[in-house]
């Protein structure tokens, strides 16, 4: 069976997150559902990573087997045409037979944007962290602090899980922080993330930012492996995976 | 009392458009709501003019008196402290007593922003008219189509209000038309407008896009005066309120 390629847009706003879980209504299980009306057989997909409840996606990976007489093009346009305004297929591609999205992908670029103006966002309000009125950050703190977290590291204090039982190691390729008006955007690049760890992250960053935390703190932070430790978890709805990369062939 | 006049953004989508209506939640509905709970008395104020539901605006301009020993600045924190995150006060400022916000309006720009694009607009829907699949319209066509509309001229093809008794002159100053990408940007100027008419400018003017009209018939819809020889009204979610002009003291 034709194992298959998709990239996938969606504002993550009215879903409890991208992995199909039962009873409640996440991307992942909107996608699958419209494949199997398609192939009129179960269809089943793996994402890239498991975004939380409320986080987005401009680029999201997917990958599986579906059974299907259709083109690419025309399977993307049955599923544009049955899929809400909100999840968008970019584009549906044949993929080798042991393509795997999750498994084969070399890193992810996720990006963080902050609001710090002084007036409420009304356009974007879904896809920033607003920051408390009056809250200033400074990025040159941020940088010094993200130059801690770059690397290599265990990261068990930026897990969100705490029943995690395998390795918390991870590596950090980058985190470009760069201020654009009222807004600050964190990029993060890295070979992959824990749950939670972006905004966790970003959580932390702030309190540098704001002055709450020394940048050099970070070591301490990394070395305790305790959640504690860290910043809080910044709100989902500021969080988007931009990109996931994969071997050239 | 001392008269104030109100910038505010608002994304229209959640709302019944502008205008106070008993029953249904408009945003001067919200925004009187808030500055009587403020002066512990019954507020109103007066718009430019009267968005329609699920318009947007990025500065609609109010005025009228508030009883009130706060300053402007803090007039402005507490209604968007009570306000709902998509409507927001950018600016309270003192006005002279006579100055209303609609009868000294000497003109206004409206924004119609249509998307062209292939694949579902996931991150600005609700800002944009998403055109069918496969339509495609040509600017050059619609900006000769312009031509014939701007200037001032009985707009009563272009009135969605069946009812109006009063003049349906108006003057319009111009329409700009630019393509961006997969978007079409359509500016309006004139110094007043009809009911609904910027919407049905914009659908009559993509029915000369998409070649189901003739440029020069625009000036027997004119002629006309019948709002079925005009195109269809656009839907709202794709018009916001620019700005409003008042004469500089």
């Amino acid at each position: 069976m034709q194992n298959y390629r998709f990239l996938i847009a969606y504002d993550g706003t009215r879903y409890h997150g991208w992995e199909h879980k039962k009873d409640v209504v996440t991307i992942q299980g909107k996608i699958e559902s419209v494949l199997s009306l398609m192939a009129g057989e179960e269809v089943r997909i793996n994402g890239a990573g498991r975004t939380d409840a409320g986080v987005h996606a401009r680029a999201m990976v997917a990958s599986g087997p579906v059974p299907t007489d259709k083109t690419p093009e025309e399977i993307r346009d049955y599923m544009n045409h049955y899929l809400p305004d909100d999840i968008c297929i970019l584009e549906v591609t044949p993929a080798a037979e042991r393509f795997h999205a999750r498994f084969n992908a070399k890193g992810k670029h996720y990006r963080y944007t902050i609001y710090c103006g002084r007036l409420k966002p009304v356009f974007d309000r879904k896809y920033v962290w607003t920051l408390d009125e009056g809250e200033t950050i400074d990025c040159e703190r941020m940088r010094k602090a993200a130059a801690y977290l770059v690397g290599e590291h265990d990261f068990k204090s930026f897990c969100g899980n705490k029943q995690m039982k395998k390795s918390t190691v991870r590596k950090l390729f980058a985190i470009d922080i760069k201020e654009d008006g009222d807004y600050v955007i964190l990029d993060f690049h890295g070979a992959g993330f824990l749950q939670n760890m972006v905004r966790i992250l970003t959580g932390t960053l702030v309190e540098v930012g704001a002055g709450r935390m020394e940048p050099a703190y970070m070591e301490e932070v990394l070395t305790g492996r305790c959640r504690q430790l860290a910043g809080p978890t910044a709100p989902p709805q500021g969080l988007c995976l931009m990109q996931v990369d994969y071997e050239k062939k």
